[in-house]
C-alpha cells in the first residue's frame, strides 16, 4: 500500500530543517494510518499562549495565578472536545479518560503541565500537553479504541518542583506544601485555589502497577537536537537536582561613613560566591550544571552596605554524587569568601530530585514508531527535571524530545517549529499504540 | 560666676564615653546660660521612634509613607509646642518660625530630616530634628530672643536624594520629580501625598542670602569620634555622591538544559562586576568608598539562568575626580567581564551631589561653643550626604557630629548615647547663638 500522507504539513514543512515529505512506512498494527491533526495542534498552542500572555510575548502563567487558573478550565473544556471523561484528583492534576477495550486494564498515560516560570515562553510543557489532548483527539475521531483506557494528565505546578505529579507517585505531602511559589501563594493554598484539597492528597497517590506505561512528549530545551539536524529526541534520562537557599550575612551600615576596610558586605560575599560556585562547576568535565538564578540583597538601598544577602544555588546532573562533590567544593569557597568578607554563609536544602532512568522498552518502543515515521532520532539526557522523573517510580517511563530552536527555554524566545511538534505528537500517538499491543507492559513496572 | 550646672545630666553620663562633668566656663553673651533639656530631648526622641517602628527596633520610616506622614504630623505638633509659627513650604518641608527681635533680618536656620531608608535606625537625622526642636523650645521655656529670626526646618526625603533641601535651594525639578523612592511612590507623587504641590515647586526656593546662617547637627555614622573618644565633630565638608543604575544584558535561559559553556549569565556577569568594583575601590589609599548595595536578577528564578542584573553602584569623596577616576577603572572592569561572559553592561548616572565644604566662620563659631560647654572637638570630613550641603548654596553652613556607637548606621542597631545627643544639642544652641551675634554672617553667603 502506498501511502500519500507526509510527515508534516507541505506549508509548514517548507521552513522546517527535520521534516522529511517522503512517504511513512506501513506497519501491521491497528490505527498504523492514524495522523494528528498538526493545524489544530498549532491552532490549540496559539489559543493556550493568550493566558497570561506577557508584553514580551512570552507567557506569566505561574502555576496558583488567576492565568494558571484560566488555561486549566479551557484544557478541561479541550479535553471533553476530545471525548474524554474529565475529573481532577485532589492534587489538583487534571485527568481526562478514553475507555479501552479492556477497560480493566491499568491505563496508558500521557501528559505534561501548562504551567510556565515567570517570564516564561510558550512551548515547555504546552507542547506535551496539547500533543497528548491531540492523541486523544485523533483517537477520537477516528473511532480508535486502544486495549487500555487512555489517561491524558495535566499535571498542576510542575515549574515549583513538580508538585502535581510528586502528589501521584505518594511523595509525604509535608515535604512541599508548605514551600513558596511564584504565584506569591505557599503550595498548600495553591492547591486549595486550583479546586484541590491538600488534605486529602493521599487519594490523588497512584499505586505502583497502576500505569501501563507513561510518556511524555516534551521540547528539549536544550540545543542538541536543533545541531544535529535530529527530529525526534530519545530521552536516556532525568537529571537529578538540588537547590539550597544560601543567606549570607553581614552587617548593614551606611554606605557613605563606612570606610571600605571596616565593612562585612552581605552583597559582596554573595557576589564572590556566585563568581567561585561557577568556576567550580566550570572546573571538571562534564554534563553537569550549577546556576544561582535569584539574588537579592537586604535591606537593599544604593546608600546601604548589604547586611543580608540571599540567594539560591541549583545543581543538576544524572548523577547525584557528582552534584555533591561538587557542592563540598563550593562550600569550601564560601568559607574562604566568609573569612575575607567577615560574612557569614548558610546553606539550606530546599529541593531534591533523584536522577530517572527512562525504561529501555519505552526507548525501544519510542524509536519504532520514528522508524515507521521516517524520522532520525538521537538519544541523550535531559538536564531539565520533568514530570515523567515522578511517574518512572510508579510505571515504565518515556519521553520524547522535539527539537528547541536555539536551545532557548524558559524565555519569551522558547520556539519550536509547528512541523517538529507535529512529528513528536505523531511518534507520541504511534509510540502509544505500540504500548498498547506490548507484551510486557501490562506489569513492567515491576521490571 | 562659677557655674555648677553640668555638662550631661549625671545620671546619664556614667555609661558615656565623652561627657565631661565640669563646670562650664561662662562666657560674656547673653544666654550664656542656657542649657537644652536632655531629658525632653530623649522623651521626643523615643515618641519620634515609634512612628513606623519595626520588628528589628528600627524604623521602616521611608519618605511618602504612612509612617512618614504620622511622624510629620507628630513634629508639627511639636513645633507649635515649642512656640513656633508653623507652615509647609510647596515642597513639603516643614518650617516653624520663631521671630527675632530684628524680624526683618534673613533667619538663622536649624533643623534635619525624619524619614529614614528601609530597615533604618533611630538617630540618623532624627537626632538633628529632635535638637533643633530643642532649641527652640529651649529659647522659648527661657524666654530668650534671637536678634534674627530663628527657623526649624525638617527637610522631606533626605534619604532618597535629598529632595527638600535640593527644592529650597532651587534645583530643577525636572532632575528628580520622576525618579521612584523607597515608598514605591514617585517623588512628585510623594510631595502631593505629604501636602506639598510639585508644579509650585519654585515657590519652596530660597534665594542665595535670604538665610544668616544653616547649623545641622547629625550623628556621625561613621566611628572617627568614638574610636578618638571625642564628643564633639566639626564637619570639614561634606563628599560628593554619584550614582549609577547598571544594567548587565545576559539572555534568560532553561538552567537545566544550557551547558555551562553556552550560558549569557546577566547574574554571574554581575556578581563579578561587584567583586571588580570593591577591588577597584581598595586598590587605591584614600577615604572614597564604593558601594554595590542593591542586585536583582531577572526573572529571578531557581531554575532560570538570569536574562538581566540590575544593580546600583554608589561612590563618594571630597573630590569627584577621585570618583571619576575610579569609574573609570571599573568601566574597563565591566568591559573585561562582559567579553568573559558574553553580556553587556551599561551605565546610567542616576544622581550626583556636589562635595560641600562647611564655612570656615561656623567651624569657628562651633569651636568656641564648645570650648565654652568644655566639649572637646575633632574636625573631620563626612562621608554621608546631607542637607546642609544644598543649604551651603545659599548661606554659610556648619555642621556639628556627635558619635554613634560603633560606626553604625543605616542599620536598627544605629546608637547615639542621650548624653552625647544632649551635649551636641547643647553645641547647636551655642553655635546659634554665637551666629547671632556674629558682625559677619548677615550677608555671609557672598564670602
Amino acid at each position: 500500500m502506498h501511502r500519500r500522507r507526509f510527515i508534516g504539513s507541505a506549508a509548514a514543512g517548507a521552513g522546517f530543517l527535520f521534516g522529511r515529505n517522503v512517504p511513512a512506512v506501513a506497519h501491521a498494527g491497528p490505527g498504523a494510518q492514524l495522523r494528528v491533526n498538526g493545524a489544530r495542534i498549532a491552532e490549540r498552542l496559539r489559543t493556550l499562549a493568550q493566558f497570561g500572555r506577557n508584553a514580551d510575548g512570552g507567557i506569566d502563567r505561574v502555576a496558583y495565578g488567576d492565568a494558571d487558573l484560566a488555561a486549566r478550565d479551557w484544557v478541561m473544556g479541550a479535553m471533553r472536545e476530545a471525548g474524554l471523561d474529565v475529573r481532577m484528583d485532589t492534587a489538583g492534576n487534571i485527568i481526562g479518560r478514553r475507555a479501552g477495550l479492556d477497560d480493566a486494564r491499568p491505563p496508558l498515560m500521557t501528559g505534561s503541565h501548562i504551567d510556565s516560570v515567570p517570564g516564561g515562553g510558550n512551548y515547555d510543557g504546552q507542547v506535551g500537553a496539547v500533543a497528548a489532548l491531540e492523541v486523544a483527539q485523533t483517537l477520537a475521531d477516528q473511532n480508535v479504541r486502544l486495549r487500555h483506557p487512555l489517561e491524558v494528565v495535566i499535571f498542576q505546578n510542575e515549574e515549583n518542583g513538580k508538585v502535581g505529579s510528586k502528589a501521584m507517585r505518594g511523595q509525604d505531602p509535608a515535604s512541599y506544601l508548605d514551600l513558596m511559589t511564584h504565584s506569591g501563594k505557599m503550595i498548600r493554598d495553591g492547591i486549595r485555589f486550583i479546586g484541590g484539597d491538600p488534605a486529602r492528597l493521599s487519594e490523588a497517590a497512584r499505586q505502583p502497577g497502576s500505569i501501563a506505561a507513561f510518556l511524555e512528549l516534551h521540547i528539549e530545551q536544550g540545543a542538541v537536537l536543533e545541531r544535529a539536524g535530529v527530529p525526534i529526541g530519545i530521552v536516556l534520562g532525568i537529571v537529578g537536582i538540588k537547590r539550597w537557599a544560601v543567606t549570607v550575612e553581614g552587617f548593614a551600615n551606611h554606605a557613605g561613613t563606612t570606610p571600605m576596610d571596616q565593612r562585612r558586605d552581605a552583597l559582596l560575599g554573595a557576589a564572590r560566591f556566585v563568581d567561585a560556585a561557577n568556576r567550580v562547576a566550570r572546573s571538571v568535565p562534564g554534563r553537569h550544571v550549577a546556576t544561582v538564578g535569584t539574588l537579592t540583597a537586604e535591606p537593599g538601598a544604593p546608600n546601604v552596605i548589604a547586611g543580608r544577602a540571599l540567594l539560591t544555588l541549583e545543581m543538576r546532573d544524572l548523577e547525584l554524587d557528582t552534584v555533591d562533590g561538587l557542592f563540598e567544593r563550593m562550600r569550601v569557597e564560601a568559607d574562604r569568601v566568609a573569612a575575607e568578607t567577615d560574612t557569614r554563609f548558610e546553606f539550606t536544602e530546599i529541593y531534591r530530585t533523584l536522577p530517572a532512568r527512562t525504561d529501555e522498552r519505552m526507548r525501544a518502543v519510542i524509536a519504532e514508531a520514528a522508524g515507521e515515521l521516517n524520522l532520525a532520532t538521537q538519544s541523550l539526557p535531559s538536564g531539565a527535571g520533568h514530570d515523567a522523573q515522578e511517574i518512572a517510580q510508579l510505571a515504565p517511563m518515556g519521553m520524547i524530545f522535539v527539537p528547541s530552536i536555539g536551545g532557548i527555554s524558559h524565555s519569551p524566545r522558547e520556539f519550536s517549529e509547528s512541523v517538529a511538534i507535529e512529528n513528536g505528537a505523531n511518534v507520541l500517538l504511534h509510540a502509544l499504540t505500540r504500548c498498547d499491543r506490548h507484551p510486557d507492559l501490562r506489569d513492567a513496572h515491576a521490571l
